[in-house]
């Protein structure tokens, strides 16, 4: 047996930082980390101006810079009282800081290199010291600090200018490393299409010795974007390539001085449009569940970006499913992908067996857990097969056992499917919430299963693009001797 | 058209009074209340000595009574909380005001005459004016006050003295409304099997003109008990029985002076067993279901015997599951029978047809929904039909209709089928907790259906002992003109 | 004996409209309205881009707009629960619909006309249907409507230009009224320094016929701004030209067609900064006392400009206390004028009497409340009186009375003045923040009195800038006849 | 320095076990938990007929027992919940077990030995093997289990048979190591005026090597009984006779083979009667606070008898405030004792000074904290100094420090009081409630004051019972350059 790795649970995506001052953000987030439990959550804007935190005024004549951390407090306080840690990212450039006025995302994100490189080290050394001063060194330890998002695309970093990147990197990890030099700091944080830049960003930092303690990048597997008005659809290369594109750092770095840093996938999805309904699918629990299941293998954390649709990268959404990366919707409608995450999280952390369509883990308690997943068609999802079967066997204490088994699909668990039934309204009224959050439970169903010579055979058959768990407990049976069911209207 | 009468909801039992300061019972109120929302509350036990309300004490060698209202305050707060009346019954005796040592049920309620009458007008006079005070007249004039519980049984009323009840009930009927003339009370509360006794208390009544403004009884159908270690089975009669219960005061009265009072129904369920089985049933929901929509042609009320397990009559109970009367077990696990009224709660007012097996409405929006049952064998619940169709037509405007369908059954929606299959653990875990409210909801299924000539058609197959909640809605379809769902994985 | 008027909670001010989806904007309006109970909510921002109504898209080649509701039906959602209706203000102009770029605030309201009146006429009534629809005529029929804010100012309507204001009024309420002829739409919601303008605004509705049912102007008394970083000093005007601002409309329309229409001061304050301390001190509350006691003489509601220093007009704040104008800080610590407003909303509903420190008033159950306030010197706080007395006799039933004494002052249930004590830390800690908490409280004191002659006399002494609530009520003594508090100890 | 024992929040009392189904009872818990924190609670029935435990059956003619844990299950979850550990006390007997009917308290605790010794090991071995079966060995190794309680009291034990106890105490100590070794044990849980006791019960495990882990005696300061209807006076002796009582089991243990177990105290309270109103006062705070202060020197834990006024043992109360021995009452108005606590509860863990009327703290953040109270008459309480003055100086770094000061007395922060001024009002409406628990909040008062020397010189001036914190830290000013207060107003 060997223990399921952590990797799953161990960093989610976010919309900019200030929406997190927002209540359905942050009640989103608190069933989130109810039924799931990440362990750090990571987002852009840190250092855009909604943050409010470099501040220029002219006092006297002079020109001078106040660095605010009023929502920032707000910010990392509500998470920390979330169950959950900053994966911080530096970035994006404030606009009294900036070099130009280049942006990204209809918020704006300013994506030039600062004006002044000093002014940005106090920045970060502000900043990083009021967190240690705020929450203590031991806790900051374990965020980890990545450096700026994506430079390698020009609409995130001004002419993808590498040598300038790279500047900015040595600044930032000096600069927190002057902080303390325990504190985790790593990028590029490149977007898949540009693999060669990490490896050029290794021997920049291999040869200036630049403080580095991992390495990131990101997964997408969707092709060119085919814009409808308010939506986006996109082809979508298979999902193994999700887990190749997870371990190609390992490989690029095998042999080189930094071989054996963590590695973050720090953001990773099918499309990479907060606008393609993919992400509102069943089948997008199917496609993504071999890829969550696994992904430990070839990386230290992955995460899924998104866990909420609050977002507004593309503006503000129009309806309530508008395929975003959420995996609530505003309002936490529970999209099928959520399951697919709170399934993992009911699961034991030995594994028991793995195959093509299952991950099987138990725990000290003995209880058997399987996830199993319907194979997909990912060039059309009307062709996925309508079913597919699995024999499995597993140990079990005990003369039988007690199975729960919660499942969602095309169909079932699947308030999209319920949405589209209703006629896609944009703004549903309450009771149609109400319909939405039924919908979306998965179908739960339970049996009593023989158990022979230490062992139940389950044969599974799932539907079109179902994800499935089943629980699997050895039965104690404490039914008195006297009791008889068949006497429960009496003696006629 | 005719309007659904809210006699189904206008009371619901609870056990004794003292046990509402419990958080148990206050989360199952809460919850009752959310999604059943009942107006008034009834159970025993307002003059025993938990509530503390009659307090003899000695002062310089002279007798002398406090009544107090610590509890009684708590209780009703809680009560108006919730959103819910009381329904209030004057009884049982106080130990200090006791004419005997005769008590019933494991609570020990003293079922004794009072030792002396005008200290019994004393406490009765002190209690609903210190209810007046604090609540307000208008208030108080809503809650029905009903004396004593069941005077025709030898084990709630000593030898059953019809003399002493009368004496009981004008004493307190005269306090009451020397109080204010408008507060309501009523009587006799009697049990099944002496029908006889409310005609008997009309013509005493009558004969003294002593102030009545409601009659009340009581409805089981269930015959001898057949007791086995910490349980009971027994038979039951056919359901309509009930409703022939529920029938019979305005029968009794008509042509008297008291033709045309208000008949409650202060209690009625199956069995009168707080440790029957049968109550835990998905049967049960079944048996019941064509009483509680039909009930209200025969009464003004008739109130389910009891909201919670939450009880105690027969002591504490062993295990989870214990054959209690409530709608709720302890911690909040719903059984069948909740779901009925549930899904009656979330019906429409306006009644477009009746069946045998169903219950058709609508409301102002143009939502009709459904409540239909599967036929029950009350001999034998092993041998009520596996299946069970009906084919309904319901008018509908658009051109299509979005279905929601909830279902309760043998198998689903059925926490104590799920608790079987565990091995009927006395105190399950906390994680068998999860299981257990996870399968203890209904199954939900949603669908598009055609709209016809303004009218849709159902064909329903209901499963043994399936009760299920149909909700239909217009379609108004806001899907965009160029929107095309076969287009979500892109263009190859 | 007189009713108080309701118009000083009528309505309250907030920062723009998608603030509301603010978790500390939520939690400060369940505060608020749990211990105030404002009934209307106004602010500045429902068509600006941040909330998403107006969006533009191109389709086929074509310009479409659609009108989208995703975050209003969060805001309007929320103030329902929250107890508050909105009181709505048709503004600023959507980026897509704006004829020129000029914007106000750090947030960029955009001020110019609309590109096209009929766009504007098709965005004013598809949100008002949505309204009508989602929430109901009869609630919507509530909520008065009120057309754009401050346009005599060019900061806040492109050159202050008159004529086009009253076309777009014109357009404005005629849609409304299309809706339905029994919302209530009014204007023109002018600011001080303009007062003609309300005239040619009435003359010209009166010309024209133009639906009209209620005016709005705004009452601030502050001087020129005086800039420091992050804050603005100003001179005040005696306290009363508040109200003589308030009654300035009736008269205006006195023997006008308008005469006796509804006159609603929709933003009041002392200063119009939203980073002058001012608002954050004691004085404060005294200042304004007489203002809010005595304000509805003279008008019909009067809207304190705003609830919360959630706000942004300015920017983020870069301290906790900023001269922000909320009652409540972020994270909700109090100030006075928070206190000011919590008193009256504890007060009775009759006057018994009023004077240049005081408001007296009664209610059914005979309890007598006193608000009085110190006088200020509104030049310079250091020279307010450091006491100032106040003799004062009230009718009472009974042989003593109860009294309950709340105080805000200089010291005392003062944050800003422990802040201030603190060190003024920018983000103070959880520890400092409940230590404000604590600080914001007002000091209660607690006493009986003697009933003399069916009156009680009160000596009060006021310290500088207290503002206090006296709550006194008859004592009806339930001591026990042998109860002696001197045998607390026994008997030696 | 030293650092401060644990022992004054090591354990706190309760009433008995099923009290804890209460929402009162958890709602004061959740309050108690918040603000003061202990560690373990202890409390009297957990085998009693109210917890439904032991139960007897007869089947087929056989008698059987059931244990049955539905009710502990739901008490052990809430305290876990709540963050407070069970300290078990075997007791009392099940009336299905017992010898005799001797009861003791309103609610009949009966307490005899049991009819049969192996049935009462079988009681334990099962209770204490669920127990570990629910909650986990590592978990309840951390609970105490005490045998029994005050068996040197005939109202407590029958005949307080010295060798019927040891027997018990044999038999249900070596039980619970039957179940696991490392489980503790212990006893003899007397009551203070049986001193000898401890010694002969100490002698009696060493002579028979009977397992202990702990010894554990009560506390308490009353005198004789002087009763009134619904009330108890006595005479109280010095504080320092409990200190004297906590210390007697070190010093009776020394140098016997049992030297240098743990002593628990495991009741403590001036009045051992639930309806002695000295529980209420400020005097009660003030008298036991250099017990609170001290009793950590002489004991392991000293557990205050009891946090709540849910309590019965003289039946219910008949007034709010009754002389109950709860930090708080009913609904949760606190007395000035559980300041008491909750202001230890805000202290630091280093002691810097101690006195006959302060004990002075630290912590790692530089604040100082001192606790202060006045001295009292224990004799006649109005007898107490009416002030009493104390100075005190403390290190404190950086130039000025602030201080928040909260108090207690006579009059502030004592509902007591005003209840009393109120008249004394048996059920107080929701209103007076409001008042209470705001006249129930210490008085808080806040300055600046100056470092000299790296100290700061406090001269405090205490009234009569007063019981008051300080909080002093260093103030790290961070006042900008360009601020002046005495700008606030403009320039004119």
């Amino acid at each position: 047996m060997s223990r399921l790795p952590a990797a799953w649970r161990a960093c989610v995506g976010t919309g900019r930082m200030e929406l997190a001052l927002r209540r359905d953000y942050q009640d989103s987030l608190a069933l989130v980390q109810r039924e799931i439990g990440f362990r750090h959550i990571r987002g852009h804007g840190l250092f855009s101006d909604g943050m409010g935190i470099h501040r220029p005024f002219t006092h006297l004549g002079q020109e001078h810079v106040r660095h605010s951390f009023t929502y920032l407090d707000q910010v990392v306080d509500l998470y920390l009282e979330r169950g959950i840690r900053p994966f911080l990212e530096l970035g994006f450039m404030p606009s009294g800081l900036a070099s130009g006025d280049q942006t990204v995302f209809w918020w704006k994100g300013n994506i030039t290199p600062p004006r002044s490189w000093s002014a940005w080290a106090d920045l970060v050394r502000d900043t990083v010291t009021h967190l240690v001063d705020r929450y203590g060194l031991a806790e900051v330890r374990q965020w980890p600090i990545e450096v700026w998002n994506e430079p390698n695309l020009t609409q995130f970093w001004r002419d993808a200018d590498a040598d300038a990147y790279h500047r900015l990197y040595e600044i930032s990890a000096t600069t927190v490393k002057d902080v303390d030099a325990e504190l985790q700091v790593g990028g590029p944080a490149i977007s898949p299409g540009s693999d060669k830049w990490l490896e050029t960003f290794a021997e920049f930092v291999v040869a200036r010795d630049v403080p580095i303690d991992f390495v990131s990048r990101h997964a997408y597997t969707s092709g060119p974007a085919e814009h409808v008005p308010f939506g986006t659809h996109q082809t979508l290369a298979p999902a193994s390539r999700l887990l190749e594109q997870f371990a190609l750092p390992r490989r690029q770095l095998a042999g080189t001085p930094l071989d054996g840093l963590p590695v973050h996938i720090t953001e990773f999805n099918s499309s990479y449009r907060p606008d393609n309904p993919i992400h509102d699918t069943a089948f997008h629990a199917a496609y993504l569940a071999p890829v969550v299941a696994a992904g430990g293998d070839h990386a230290d954390s992955f995460s899924y970006w998104t866990f909420s649709d609050m977002f507004e990268e593309e503006g503000i959404p129009t309806a309530l499913f508008h395929g975003g990366f959420g995996l609530l919707t505003h309002r936490q409608i529970k999209k099928p992908t959520f399951h697919l995450y709170a399934f993992l999280a009911r699961m034991g952390e030995e594994v028991l067996s793995r195959g093509p369509h299952h991950l099987m883990t138990t725990d000290v308690t003995g209880r058997v857990t399987i996830l199993a997943w319907a194979p997909v068609d990912h060039t059309d999802l009307r062709n996925s097969p309508s079913s597919h079967s699995l024999r499995l066997s597993l140990p079990m204490s005990g003369q039988s056992a007690f199975e729960v088994r919660s499942s969602v699909d095309e169909e079932r668990g699947n308030a999209w499917t319920a949405w589209r039934e209703m006629g896609r309204p944009a703004s549903p009224t309450s009771r149609q919430l109400d319909w939405l959050r039924e919908a979306a439970e998965p179908v739960r169903a339970h049996r009593r299963r023989p158990v022979v010579n230490g062992h139940v055979t389950v044969d599974l058959t799932l539907a079109r693009h179902e994800v499935t768990l089943l629980e699997i407990t050895p039965v104690c049976d404490e039914t008195p001797s006297w009791w008889d069911d068949s006497r429960l209207l009496g003696t006629p």
